[in-house]
């Protein structure tokens, strides 16, 4: 299986913040993340880079401010 | 090994760009792509969408207007 570690980029470093993703998708104005169990995960962010064969997907939090 | 093939996403569907991607990493106004064998490709687009399991990523072009 080549599911990957999301992780979430702050200001703070990285933030695990789903294991074993599969599907990564864009909804409303975020993502929609699903794993390989299919449990689903919203978050306001954008993917910033991948490390495939580290599996780590990398994410950015959107700015909150209006 | 866990890499993927990129494909961009246009108006006329998917078109595969790079095989074997490893690592994508914002570069400039673009993604800097490079595969399991170190060959390297830059495009003037995002990371639109993942399926890691089908081995898929899927990058969007950036508008080409000013």
């Amino acid at each position: 299986m080549c599911e990957a570690n999301a992780y979430l980029l702050g200001d703070r470093g990285e933030t695990l913040i789903m294991e074993s993703v599969d599907e990564v998708s864009p909804e409303g104005d975020g993502l929609k993340l699903v794993n390989i169990f299919g449990e689903q995960k919203f978050i306001r962010a954008v993917i910033h880079s991948l490390s495939l064969v580290d599996h780590k997907v990398f994410l950015k939090e959107l700015d909150r401010r209006p």
